[in-house]
Order: structure tokens, then sequence, then C-alpha cells
């Protein structure tokens, strides 16, 4: 099977198809993620028509943890409370938080109510987890094994798991309190002597994270070692859980996201398809804090108005300075905001990195500075303004290059998002830097330049 | 276990120790995965005798393909050549390829001709495919079954695999023209009478991807259908290998670490610790490439330079218009580049992303040209001045918005990488559009501004 291509009017004709049991199962072959993207163009009831359709082939469930996170509301908003609460019993309990979270808090409660009983409990511990914890983003769904069981005993565990419809692929033992002892894996399971006791099968002593830790770290673990699963476990050492593979790809698009979006000032929640009102209203504010900058940086301009004066042509290369300074200080920003993503970077060898940086700044800026003032000295024919802003670069590039190195470290040893602000931050200071140094420069030379 | 922290300190400790057994079965307790990154302090001697010990122990292969990129050149050249073959040979042949790319082209050829017959086949087989293909991405390490076979013979061939050492997770059923027919989940496997045939265990037509699709393509595949293996078929659809989960999250930790290096015009193998020489020689082109539309962007303030000359506090507004248009622009492409990575939008509905853009512009640019402008005027006590500031930056973000989200549309439509230049080619536009505006309707209101 290729991938799946469904149009919006294919879709329509069959659920306007009230009675036709054809289109029930045509319906049934089109997998949920492709239905996903689709359910943006629908009425409120035909989602309603939809979801009770896709439940009674045990399928809503996995349509709605695949949504996209702007189309949520809508969805949400379609279909009825208990409907709802019918479909998310079906969910793992991360996907079934990440749904609820959602909904506005009154109808939080009133779905809430109307989940059965150890759903509603699942749901109520899973809560109680850090935001973006491993705790949040594992499922329950394991098959936690005792030492003194047979191969035969675990192959049993793994029938009656899969017939009450969970998921069980990944198999743990643990001791009476509960602490995890091994992983046992399936494959060896499946070509072992039925007798073989578990214990002789298990790989001691796996990886594992407290279910504290942030999700990107557990992200770069199972990234690291190559996991399927990653066990979790509490304050106790007790195994509460597994993250899975599937849940880890999810965190590092995310995750990827969110770097990406934080270095340039958007809200995670600002995606292509958001309504263009709520895109405005989360950007409004980054703008006014680039206004504020960018005044304030031009402000410095302000200060040299009267050497402007008298050479008005130097206005031509302020922006040339401020903006090699602030592409060079975004690349390394970039690379180091990369790196401390990945995992790549500890503090210690930051100290490196920041020392790379700043030399790799002040060749590029030197080479860059000696071009400029080449170019401007041909233009204007003027040998001192060429100096000007040979200096002035070179000063601009090299801090710029220090700024973007050390701001994102030093946000992360606070504690802080490393790429949240950091550009703004960086970007004011390189156009700021930039506009003192050329027209500082310039003013201690204005007699030659003249 | 948790996560390992070794000192370097202490693996050369271990290195040094000749012939202490004690010492060796350290090594053996080191994840490959903690090691990699420490070699790039080791000496090129420390490095080969750590690989040997490494190969005693079977686990050099799983340290070289865990190692960062920009180590690759200097552990590569302290291995010697008939040392090296010998841990490629028991590399799966996707980690194998990605290792010998490093080579020199000479000493590729030496290695090649160093390795077993059938893994010099393979990789030879696997170098025809296109670079960042599926079929360059995908192991060959998976287990066919005939429809005929039973679940004890599928069993008998995990143990078969077991046994070769290989990696035997994932089962499908093939015709016998190899063409794929399903897959068998290893858990209905276990749980089965020995006789049932696997034609009653397979998941009937699983997704698949052809050998020659991108791997971008397949990672989106495995993450939105939360696969664990994604077969891949060559063009007259036999089933050729698998791309597994763990090469899939290497796969997207590698295309959002160059989407996003794309936006801000790094190239992928400018790492954090990749050697200063290295880093400036890539960004280099890129600085002078910013020079040039930095220079020409400011040609167009050198048009302005009579009007500049009889009211040079202008230049003071210049970099707030550009900047502002800027940001604007670069976020819009973000939102744009990274809605395009994650496979959310396609050129169909690319054009209500760009609508909605270009509404979003311009409603930002309104606000923010009624807030600068109110503040020019406040500041220089000009209406004008204000009214000029306003005009001028509700074009230049409008018009930023609608370039953010057309260019890298466009540049995707031409089957170009849609965030590769369009960074500097969006600032570019922004810089010339912001500088023209608000010069030009300066000059044209010059009279009542003075």
């Amino acid at each position: 099977m290729s991938e799946q291509n469904i149009s919006i009017d294919f879709l329509r004709r069959l659920l306007a198809d009230e009675d036709d049991l054809q289109a029930e199962e045509r319906l049934a072959e089109i997998h949920p993620s492709t239905l996903a993207p689709l359910l943006s163009d629908l009425r409120a009831e035909e989602i309603e028509r939809l979801v009770d359709r896709l439940f009674v082939q045990h399928r809503a469930a996995a349509m709605l943890a695949d949504l996209p996170p702007e189309l949520m509301p809508k969805i949400l908003g379609a279909v009825p409370d208990q409907r709802l609460a019918d479909v998310l019993a079906r969910l793992e309990v991360d996907d079934m938080l990440s749904i609820t979270e959602q909904l506005p808090a009154d109808r939080q409660e009133i779905v809430k109510e109307r989940l059965p009983a150890r759903q509603r409990r699942e749901l109520m511990h899973a809560e109680l987890y850090p935001a973006e914890s491993a705790g949040r983003t594992m499922t329950t769904h394991f098959i936690a094994l005792h030492e003194e069981m047979s191969a035969q005993e675990a192959i049993d565990e793994i029938r009656i798991a899969s017939e009450s419809d969970e998921y069980a692929l990944h198999l743990y033992v643990v001791d009476k309190a509960r602490q995890l002892l091994g992983e046992v894996p399936i494959r060896k399971l499946v070509s072992t002597p039925p007798q073989t006791p578990v214990s002789t099968l298990m790989v001691p002593d796996p990886i594992s994270i407290s279910s504290e830790a942030d999700q990107e770290q557990a992200a770069q673990l199972v990234a690291r070692y190559d996991l399927l699963a990653l066990p979790v476990v509490d304050p106790d050492d007790r195994m509460v859980g597994i993250i899975t593979v599937d849940d880890v790809i999810d965190v590092i698009n995310e995750e990827a996201t969110e770097d990406i979006y934080h270095l340039v000032g958007l809200s995670e929640s600002d995606r292509v398809f958001t309504a263009a009102r709520v895109s405005i209203s989360r950007r409004l504010p980054w703008m006014l804090v680039n206004l504020f900058t960018a005044f304030t940086a031009a402000s410095v301009v302000g200060l040299f108005e009267s050497t402007l004066d008298q050479l008005v042509s130097l206005a031509i290369f302020l922006p040339v300075v401020a903006g090699m300074g602030g592409n060079g200080g975004i690349q390394t920003l970039t690379v180091i905001t990369r790196s401390i993503a990945l995992g790549e970077i500890e503090f210690s060898s930051g100290l490196r990195a920041v020392g790379k940086e700043l030399w790799v700044g002040l060749v590029i800026g030197t080479v860059a500075g000696v071009l400029s003032g080449f170019i401007a000295y041909l233009w204007q024919g003027n040998p001192v303004l060429g100096l000007v802003l040979l200096l002035a670069m070179m000063i601009t590039m090299t801090v710029a290059s220090l700024l973007g190195a050390a701001v994102p470290l030093v946000l992360k040893s606070l504690g802080q998002d490393p790429a949240l602000g950091a550009g703004v931050l960086v970007t004011f200071c390189t156009d700021a830097l930039g506009f003192f140094s050329f027209l500082g420069i310039a003013t201690l030379l204005l007699n030659r330049l003249l």
C-alpha cells in the first residue's frame, strides 16, 4: 500500500451516504492519519458523523490522536461530551492527556467524569507529572514479568495482553518491589524452549529514565541508544511505564519545531493553518519587543546626527554593518542552540565552543571588513571611510559571534530555554554595536573623513 | 542503568592499562554511544588501541556508527585499513555506507577491497541508490517468509537469524516474485499454535516506500503511521529492505538540523566542534552573498542621498523599517518551511497559507506602522515623518509576509530545497523594499516633511 490521497469531496460523499454499507467499508480503508488533515474543511455535523462512524470501527481514537494541534478546538467542539469520553477511553493515557488538555477547563471536568473509572484514575495520575516530563509522555501498557517466570509464562502474558487489545511488544522483568531488573527481547522469547527462565533471557540493567525528567532527555536517550522503548521509573525506582519510540518521534519533531520557532520568536501554537487572528495575537508581542529594540538601536544613530549631517553617505553603510553582524550572530546562535538540542554540548565543552566561534567570528569579520572597506573606498573614493567600515565590521562581527555562542549557553545554565529570546537579544546587541562602532569611529576620524 | 558519565581521564587510564583484564571489563561496561564523543580528545595511538579492544568485544562497529560526523576524519585516519574493513563488515549496510563515504576516494577503494565478498557486494549495491534515498537508508536485515509457512517455521527463521547475530524483529510475507504481501507482528507469532499458517497472522498490504524515494518521505511515513519499520520495494515492487525506526530518528534529527541551518545559510557539516578552519571555509561563501546583497540594498539608500542630505534624521528610521520587515518575513518563512518539512502542506493548500500570511502581515504591519509612526512623531515632532514611517512599514511588512510564504513554496514546486537561499532572498528584498519605500515616500512628501 502506498500512501493514500483522499479528496475532501470523496470524504464528503462517503459521509453523506447515510445507509450505504459500501461507504462504511470504504471509510474503513482510509487510515486515520490520512483523515485527520481533511477535517479542517468539514462542517460540525459532518465531523460528528465521521467520529460516530469511526467509533463503531474502533478507529476514532487513533484519528483524534493524529489531529494537527490547530484543528483540535474545532473537532473537539463538534463531538458531544459522552462520545468524546467513549473515544478517549480507548486511547493510551499520554494521548488522552494531550487531548483533554486542549479542552476548556469546565468541559475537561465534564468529560473526565464520563470516563470509565480506570481511565479516569490513570488520567488523573498522569496529570500529577510536570508538563513535558517523561511521566506525561509514557504509556502504562507494558508487560512486567517476575524473575522466576518461564518463557512459556511470559508468552501467556503476551497472549492475555493481546486479547485485551493492548499493545504489548515490550517485556520487562521486575522484582517484588517492582524495581526494574532487566528487559526480555521478544525475539529471544520466541526461539527458546518453553521452560527457560526469563531471568536467563533478560538483558540486565537497561537504560531507564526518571518520571520527573524532561521528555527531551528521554528522546535523546532513545535516539542515542537506538531503543524501541525506554522504561520510566518513579523516584523510588519502581517501574511505572515506558516511552515508546513513536512518542519519541513526536517529541523530536515537536522539540525541533520549538527550537526553530524560538530562534525567530514564534510561539509553538502558531502553525501554518492556525486561524489568522490567533497567529496575529501570538506574533504581536514579539513584534512589540522588536519594535522597542529597533527604536533603541536607532536611538544610537540619533546620538551621531551631527556626524551624519556632515557626511550623509555614512547612512548608506549603517545597514551593511548591522546586517552582517546580525547574520554572523544568528549563524553562531543556530549552531550552538542546535548542539544543545541534540545533547552534543555540555557546559564544560561550552567554553571550547565559545572560543572557537570567537575565532571564526574574528576571521570572517576581518575578511568581510577588508572586502567591505575596499568596496566602500572604490564606491565613495574615500580611503578613510573604507578603514572605518573595516574596523566597525571586525568589531561587530567578532562580538556578534561571541554573543551568539555565549547567550544560549548562559540561558541554558540558568535553566532557561537557550533559544527563546536569544535571537532578539543578539540582533539588538549587534545592531546597536554596529551603529555605535561605525558612527563612533567615524566621529573620531571625522577630520580625516571629510 | 542511568546514562553514563565517563571522563576522558578515566578512559585514558583504561587504555593505558595494557594487560589489565579488569580494565577490559570496565571498558566493556561503557556503551559505545558514551564513548564516541570522548574520542575527540584521544591521540591517534589511543584511538587505535581503543578500536582494537572494542573489536575484540564486538563493539567497535556500534561505536563507529555512533560517531559525530565531525570526528569521523580523525578517527578513521587512526585505524589501519584492514582493521577498518573488519569493523565495517560487522555493520549494517546503511551504516557501512555512511562511514565509507567519509573516506578519501583512494582509501575507499582500498578498504572496500578488504571487505568480505558478501559485504562488498552489499555495499556496492547500496551505492547505486541516489544520495539520501530510502534505498541508501534501508537495511537488508529482515526476515522474508513465504505464504505457506507455519508459525513454527517462522519462529525457526527467527532463531536462525538470531544465531547469525543479525537483528530480526521484523517479519514480512512475500510471494514467489518477492512481492510484499503482508507483515507478521511478532507478538501474534508467539501467542499462536505452531501450525497456524503465517498467511492468517499477517496484516495484509502494509505501507511501503520505493527505494528511489527521499529518506525524508520515509521518515514522514514512519512518523505519521507510528511504524517500527517501513518495507522498501524496488521499481518492480520486490521487497529489498526495511527502514528501521532508529534510522528514522537519525533522519528526522538530520533533516531538522538541515532545515534550521539552511534558514540561516549554514552548511550541514558545520557543527559545534567542527574545526574552526572548516567552519570558516563553509561560512565564507554565504558571508560573501550577504555582503553582496547588503551592498545592493545599501545602494538603494544611495539613490536618495539628496533627500537624506535635506533631512538627515531619516537615517535613524531606515534600520527600523528594514529590521521589522526582515523579522516578519523570517517568521513567515519559518512557519512555512517547517510545515513543508513536517509534510503538513501541499501546494494546493499552499495558496491558502499564502493568503493567510498576507493578511497576518498586513494586520501586524499596520499595528507596527501606527505605533512606529506615533513614536517617530513624538520623537522628532514631525507628523508627516510619522505618516511616512507608517506607510513604509505597512508596505514592507505586508510584502515581507507575502515573500516569506511564497518563496519557499515556489522553491519547493521547482524541486529545490525550500529553506536554502530563501532566508537571504527574503531579507534582501525586505531590506531593499524597506529603504526604497521609506525614502521614496519621504522624497515625494519632502516639501511637507521639511
